[in-house]
């Protein structure tokens, strides 16, 4: 299995997306990595030349660049080049830590959709109380989705849980302002009835309080929504951990308190640290394509890694596909 | 000032919200207060004959009736009674901590709209890092919402944030998934061109990562999303406090130092409850009509109180009626 992940995206790059993936390639025999971007920059911290190549380019996409047109005018960018290789078939999938707009542009545009899927998802899995996480999608590939893009959204967060995550019959939650039936927004109403028909075990509208407490394996929602939940969620866990700081640093006396504690609360904040999970998938597209988030490190390049070897080593592509053409055929 | 209060609604009604009623009485000698509901039920808790009167009911709303169905059949419900004291120029204001969905009913089709605002935005105060807070709006009074809507919020939320928090000229922001210009769904992008005509300082798209760190002093929204980023407030701090939970009390050793700190994390916790800054109003009605959290306790109670008293005594409803008319008239 071939991987071509670009070497230059997030804001440790180089560095740390080449000591991930040296890292996967000591622990997985069976992928084989291409590193695209500035091979004088990149090749310090290659540790091993098995199983490991180097496309050299200088261009970058910047996170500061408009995502579709930097997609279309930086051809040789070490992102467009990483999905380049999975449209030319010389990778089975590809990663970035980049731009995420312009991962989403390289995905529809140079990747391709699959056919029948209306609009691709990007889903990241997000932690709960219990450890188990739960894949919200979208979370801002559209964001003036369709009630068919949910009903999509739903067979392919499935499929994702099921073969990747390992959960056995997903539970697929419509997030909602309330759990009952006919609530919502014209779409959370729509989307409620092509869900309730479909061949997924829907368990009805789930509230956004519940999230973190597990109550489904699966979310779905349009891409706006999901953009404010999973950015809430960000910055509320930010918020209370920067206040706790400060409650435990305010006397000499909660500083010393705080410091027998500290391992628990480091261990709390990694809890809430979705990098964990892995990346966000892009859902829909020929072949998975994965956004690791911006600050990643070594350690979560390597779980984005390990992810997309999942993906291709279970075909989820290549399911999803078929579920779409046999709901398409009912 | 006269203030109609629904005795009968909330978790821990009558008891806490009499005592609330009670401990506002004695605060303010300005105010005089009808507690509508059960008069066996209600009288235990008054300690004072002053200024203060029961308007017997038996009927109720319940948490589970379905809203409007609800307003209309139980026409002697104590919320439908409270709001009909204000209809008929009884009170100046109401105050209910039972069903939100009917206290939006009973708003509507008994209080009345404010001639011009086409539709109401019900609107808590959230907490933030700083202290300060900041106005969300609309939580899911309307949650089909038009952009023309979002500028009436902004509008109503920019009076209440200098009338009744003492904000001087309110920065007011817009919800999105960036910050640039001509991000967003379609209600977005047509409510930032109408924002930005407004007659209101408006400081353009802010993010949901940023809500808690003060970012806007008032952030519209569509009613839908922001009932998502209110519950994903609460359940994100609540989570994180579960855990904290746990680790702290995973060990003899954190049990002990966990003790040292508990008045530090107890402030903590309290500086996420938004009761504190009073209630959630439903802006855009004839006259203040203030949902009290549905947990809330006497101390709730009063600052739902407080807060009503300054919005009649700083006309807000009136300067709402003003500011519309000019916008309408442009």
């Amino acid at each position: 299995m071939k991987i071509a992940i670009d070497a230059m995206g997030g804001d440790h790059a180089p560095k740390e997306i080449v000591l991930g993936a040296m890292r996967a390639i000591n622990e997985y025999k069976d992928i084989h990595i291409t590193l695209v971007g500035d091979e004088s920059k990149i090749k310090q911290y290659v540790t091993s030349a098995e199983r490991i190549e180097i496309l050299h380019t200088e261009e970058v996409i910047l996170p500061t660049d408009e995502p579709v047109r930097a997609v279309r005018r930086k051809k040789t960018a070490s992102m467009v080049l990483a999905a380049q290789q999975v449209a030319d078939g010389q990778a089975d999938a590809c990663i970035s830590a980049g731009n995420t707009g312009a991962l989403m542009a390289a995905g529809l545009f140079v990747v391709g959709r699959i056919e029948g899927i209306e609009r691709p998802a990007l889903s990241p899995t997000l932690p709960t109380i219990g450890g188990e996480g739960f894949l919200l999608l979208d979370v801002g590939a559209n964001v003036d989705a369709k009630p068919e893009h949910l009903l999509q959204y739903a067979i392919m967060g499935s499929i994702y849980a099921e073969k990747v995550r390992g959960v056995s019959n997903p539970r697929i939650g419509l997030l909602n302002i309330g759990t009952e039936e006919k609530k919502g927004n014209e779409l959370a109403k729509n989307a409620f009835e092509l869900l309730q028909q479909a061949n997924i075990h829907f368990i009805g509208n789930v509230e956004a309080r519940d999230l973190l407490d597990g109550v489904a394996d699966v979310v779905v929602t349009d891409g706006f929504t999901g953009n404010m939940v999973l950015k809430t969620i960000e910055g509320t866990a930010l918020s209370v951990f920067k206040m706790m700081k400060t409650a435990l640093t305010s006397s000499f006396k909660s500083k010393m308190a705080a410091a027998v504690l500290k391992p628990d609360l480091v261990q709390l904040k990694s809890k809430m640290d979705y990098s964990e999970y892995g990346g966000a998938g892009l859902f829909g597209l020929k072949a998975p394509v994965i956004k690791a988030h911006g600050s990643s490190d070594a350690n979560a390049i390597f779980s984005a890694i390990r992810q997309t070897r999942n993906m291709v080593e279970n075909s989820v592509s290549q399911t999803i596909k078929e579920a779409v053409e046999k709901e398409a055929s009912k």
